[in-house]
């Protein structure tokens, strides 16, 4: 790597995040209040109005052209076992997203998201396709991190500048509520290396069973997640980039990236499941400002993820045991958003509809 | 009562309701585990297409003119300091619907579901008005349970026939699914009552704030349901409609004969919170049956809600800390049946998509 290209990697690494503004906090919550309804009566619809209001910083919040990048990336540990399902799946259902026939597809076009497909690194060569974006760290996915760090540090960079940029893109484009999704056979064993190092809980918790191991696959991908915790000796308080070089897949580093740059322009970031929340966490850490941004949006049914919710304080929406990926978690839960804002914008408050308020 | 009356009142009050058929139990599955994405993986997704796949006995279940029926009514013991708000307010928030001003008019809105406003016995004159139906029991309410029965059983019974028509009249516009809201100042002790009796639940554990009472609001309302019961002095197994009669509200009965009707018509129900659940626990009494076409929307904030879904077994969809009525706790989850329709008749199978499957 070049003085030259290093020096812009540490420029584009840094990202300017201003914490949420509390000035209209008291007028939002008051109109709350006044709508007619009892107060308090439309439980999380409230506190996301609340939230988005203040994101937003102002009293009538509205979304805008929500989109969700779905990030793809192919993992060396995938054909160690770590998987119920062969690595060729990822770019097998990448084929099925530009069908429109995969679960993704079909969340979004019904609750109105823009799905944009970002091929950060799979092992599979499509050419060039209506839909799909070329953005491949490597044509073979990741390293094994079993064996050897996942991927370089330049790489690492580069992945986590390609992120930022996409959504960059979607900000230019009007887009003000983001969420990311993922597809990658194998990436639920990144996620739990990276959450247990970003939030000290034992490997064992961190891991699930995926795409649906059985008993013995669990054992044997605890097992395996171990092996790749004892190859790589890494101090507990390693570094974030760290973390991320040593076991990140090219598309959980592209939506830290992508985190990042979304609560640097101040939009309303939507946190799926697993993977996208291991991705969060590593943002979080970088930039703790990031998560005044984030509306939690399910509990997905994966193992990892009430640890990554507890270590963020999240109260997600959502628990409808979900646990598919592919941003379907947001997908199924922006309705509820759009519900807050409805309530916020169109409901009438008790002074304009001439409705008497509580008297005891 | 005349004698003709009666016989067509006894006759009306027959429903025959279908359990729902296994026929297709296993081919709904099959068609849910052979879509691309892990099994299992969409959650309760996948049950409610599985349930409302049973109900209408297709594998290609479509949700048609969805509707939230709204039956208002006014309580006698809303006077003796039951409820937080004044009595009022019942009236008031009715012309809020017919302004569009209310929640339940923004989310019904929002999601696309016909709203129906029903005068099941509110205390107020309205005179003709476009969108409010007059069914009116009585135009001053019901009575005062605390000092004599509710409503008479001549009352009770002409409540249950027409909140079946206004179901009926639903199904031949092509309705396939329903819910059920309701207002009336005072109805959360109503509920309470009927949930005590009919789940053999202490009324202390039936009772909750109702639009926000504190904590000494909270104990005279216990002392009130008490009182009440102490001037009833129904057996502990006093059958439904007896019940009903003497603690019910007419926006409450209305509601019993409609989830009848549903059910009798085979068409999904949607159930609300604690009010159109204290309903829906009579009609289950009534007709167990009715519970095959039921599909629990939330879980309501309200203290009793909690009884009355153990009592169902039932596992609502969203829990969201909503307690505000009028069947929004309906129209806000309505997206997640149009998701659970989306996927069920949209989503690639792995056949149909090339996908690898499961491996281990």
């Amino acid at each position: 790597m070049s003085t030259a290209t290093q020096s812009q990697a540490c420029t584009a690494l840094k990202f300017t995040i201003r914490p949420v503004s509390d000035a209209l906090t008291a007028a939002l919550q008051d109109k709350i209040d006044n709508k007619t309804k009892p107060i308090g009566s439309l439980g999380q619809l409230e506190k996301l109005a609340l939230k988005i209001g203040r994101i937003q910083n102002t009293l009538s919040p509205r979304l805008n052209c929500p989109q969700v990048i779905i990030f793809a990336g192919d993992h060396g540990a995938a054909k160690a076992g770590i998987s119920a399902y062969p690595q060729d799946v990822s770019w097998q259902m990448l084929e099925n997203y530009l069908r429109g026939g995969a679960g993704a597809n079909v969340f979004s076009r019904l609750n109105g998201l823009k799905m944009v497909v970002v091929d950060a690194g799979v092992a599979h060569d499509f050419g060039e396709r209506e839909g799909l974006i070329n953005a491949k760290i490597s044509p073979t996915g990741t390293r094994n991190y079993l064996e050897e760090a996942a991927m370089t540090r330049e790489q690492c960079e580069e992945a986590l500048r390609r992120g930022a940029g996409f959504v960059r893109a979607a900000v230019a484009e009007g887009c003000n509520v983001i969420g990311l999704g993922e597809k990658g056979i194998g990436n639920t064993g990144s996620a739990s290396l990276i959450t247990h190092f970003l939030t000290g809980t034992p490997i064992a918790e961190c891991v699930g069973r995926g795409t649906g191991l059985d008993d013995a696959g669990l054992a044997a991908k605890r097992r395996l997640m171990q092996q790749a915790l004892d190859r790589a000796q890494l101090p507990a308080d390693a570094d974030v980039m760290t973390v991320l070089t040593e076991f990140g897949g090219f598309e959980i580093v592209m939506m830290v990236g992508a985190y990042l740059a979304a609560a640097e322009a101040g939009i309303t970031i939507l946190a799926d499941g697993v993977i996208a929340t291991s991705a969060l966490l590593a943002a979080v850490r970088l930039e703790p400002h990031v998560l005044d941004y984030v509306i939690f949006c399910h509990k997905s049914a994966e193992a990892g993820h009430v640890v990554q919710l507890r270590a963020l304080d999240a109260d997600p929406i959502l628990d409808i045991g979900m646990r598919l990926g592919e941003g379907t978690g947001v997908m199924v839960a922006y309705p509820m958003l759009e519900a807050a804002m409805a309530f916020m914008n169109e409901m009438a408050s008790f002074e304009s509809a001439g409705v008497s308020k509580k008297v005891r």
